[in-house]
């Protein structure tokens, strides 16, 4: 579909997923289907614009990054490109809310059994798993695995990733601040948030911002990382826009200057 | 189903709602399908213990009364029963949680749609309609239609059943509340509030009971009546026990003695 | 306050409350305080653009209607205006988010309390009766009292207030339909739903409209209006920034065309 | 206050968390407040009672764990106990609904901040840490640090302790949960789940029953445990029942027999 759509000259950003893995044996592994050819998945460029603005203007094929991988790679970023962490300390525990299911009716997601309930899925086993590894590893080739865990919140919208590394030597707060305001600064859809502060995910209900809030603990020598996006923008269709505007020269933030809506 | 089982000498309790309706006619026009035998039909008590115990006690078959009826009808007992009310004005106003709609998932119980949303629907369709009218003009033989619209609230259990009505003479508040604890006081499910109190459907969670809070508006002649209950129990399955106890002569209450679960 | 402003020459936008009611006695009753001296509610026009516009137009003090009152009245309007409605059948039972209730902690409002929880507060009370009174007694002398009840969903925003009214002559749907089509074909902002629909608050969650959808009951001589809004945009601050629009001259949508966040 | 009951003759159960840290200088420093004198934390039992059964038999003061380290310790006893992992690898991602926070109304509790969103909260320094670590250093002397992070979900009841520790050698999901299920065999409040399932918190709600699930990343060598409580039961009142029980030899779930309210 994107490869005769790209074939006939047309700009593609590809929300599915399919062009994601560069391996079609791990794609076929995780995602349980035949992978795209190889030949369009070559074309096709990571659409995260934070850490791929060049490779993006240029694209005519964009492979638009899942929800769960956008907020855990804008959050993890910083310390893995620095080579800060030990490259086998980390863990992923994120959650979302519903909407990041889809529309098509299941046990899992109907009302009466979500409401007033919390749940662990796909443990081990979810799709976004090798995605976050594959950019981990391309941005510090230690790394090889990680742990992710996805959990449903009984909410519609939003994602937080909490994640948890460990320092490879001492650090502090605001050492570890100061190097995610200097990643970011000239990033408008990233905030980065003051001392002792973490951002909730309605904080960026309805907008393109992922919020980053980060800390370190002297007692374990651990940083923990705390990153909300809202699934249906930053993780979908907002970055998606996002990308395009890149693509076009259009200013980055068109269509996506929405304050969050609050309460 | 129920006819067969019947007839094998064991007692049934129907919460399927085939046995309601005592016309044929008016089933096949608000449930739009075929109407069970008037034979067996005819031989099903009303299973609405607290106006029809005597029958209950001697019943084979029961007919387990629908949600909105039992807390409607606990809450409009008093008032017709006396003809205190204009036949002609009685408008329900019902709001329940999703758990109403049964355990298949759907679009309009899908939690994305339902969450932070508030709906009505099956307007002047609820096939709760004329079950509550045959009771009322079993009661009453003035009263011919009511007005009764249902909303779907974003909670799983619970109903409130707000009820507006003429009074046919001035009254208030003490003299209306008094009504109500003279005509439940030897009923262990049914709890009236005291002056100024109204309940909210959280107070009957996972319970037996049907609150009732009453009062009168000196401006405009009308009475309000509050009326909650715990839509799967004394709204189902509860009711369902209540009426087997009744049945077999075992105390009303035996296996139903639950506190509300709060919060 | 607004007086002191209105004198220095500015435009006051009134949110309080304290302007609406014509009549200090009226005031006093309801609200429990003081009402505003009556040279100043004198001189401010009430904001309700859909009925209001020339008025607002040459306007130096609007006061802004209560969220409970513009949905009621919109939903109330062309039927009032007609006179096609028996002048002391009006009851309005509405339902709001808890965002009406502010930003200040309470019991009521307290996360523990009220979700999974439905309730009904200020019965026969509410501070908007008398304001919805003075509005469609203005539009129609011989209405003078409703009754009106409303109650506290567990979600964030929305109202819907579902308004039951008895016609004075058999009507249909459809005709009823096309008098609000009328009445509104000119408004941005209100929208009247087709044949059959109903609106749900989440329809209209985070934008500036008022969703209107109708029918009538051939059993009960009763229509049923069913009104949303968000409380916290249409219902308050989105509907003073249309009036600002208005007052100085700049097309009404101006920073509201919005599109209702979904899901 | 605890004290002078006891000295009175009569048992107490201190839900308050002021008997549960031996060291008062540890209690201080993360209470924030002084400590009860150490002459009578010496005489509290920790009221754990799948793991300190034969002390709280003959105890006269029971201090009641917390909600948090309740389904912590429970889910990583059989694992620490048998010195399974990496005494310096344990992360404890939990969530808990908001009756945590207790009755009070807070600006962090309040409806309109709370619904639709998803916080976390005390980083690093939430008061459970200390207990936990106390009760895993007594079970095994080489772990002296955990990380702890407590999130608050959208809901008013049940935690999940998502747990991730480092297998010291290669294992597998069958040979953990054969762990688990014999250390628990005896329990009738703890149950473990199948292969491949895991709890949810509404799987436990109202009920005294931890649910445990279990698994195994061959990838990584993690284990992830899975442990799920109702905080106001199993994470309070009802396991200071079950500790009233078994200090006066009753039978253990004497008032406890309730099943989960589902849905």
């Amino acid at each position: 579909m994107s490869a005769a759509i790209a074939d006939a000259g047309c700009q593609v950003i590809d929300l599915s997923g399919d062009l994601r893995l560069e391996d079609p044996a791990t794609y076929e592994k995780w995602y349980k289907r035949k992978s795209a050819p190889v030949s369009l998945i070559k074309n096709a460029v990571y659409g995260l614009p934070e850490w791929n603005r060049e490779l993006i203007k240029k694209a005519k094929i964009i492979s638009n990054p899942g929800c769960y991988p956008t907020a855990t790679l804008l959050g993890l970023a910083p310390l893995v490109q620095k080579g800060l962490i030990d490259e086998d300390s980390i863990i992923v525990d994120a959650k979302s809310g519903t909407s990041g299911a889809g529309r098509s009716p299941s046990a899992i997601t109907h009302y009466s059994e979500m409401n007033e309930n919390f749940k662990i899925y796909q443990i081990n086993t979810h799709k976004h798993v090798p995605e976050i590894e594959q950019i981990l590893h391309r941005w510090n080739k230690d790394i090889s695995t990680i742990t992710f865990q996805p959990h449903l919140v009984p909410m519609v919208r939003g994602i937080m990733a909490t994640i948890y590394v460990k320092a490879i030597k001492q650090t502090n707060e605001k050492e570890l601040r100061e190097l995610y305001q200097t990643a970011y600064q000239n990033e408008c859809f990233v905030r980065i948030r003051p001392e002792g502060q973490f951002p909730a995910t309605k904080e960026v209900y309805g907008s393109n911002y992922c919020d980053i809030g980060i800390t370190y603990d002297e007692r374990t020598g651990r940083i923990t990382v705390v990153s909300v996006i809202d699934n249906v923008v930053k993780g979908a269709s907002g970055q998606a826009i996002q990308n395009f505007n890149i693509m076009n020269g259009f200013e980055e933030g068109t269509g996506l200057n929405i304050v969050p809506m609050y309460p």
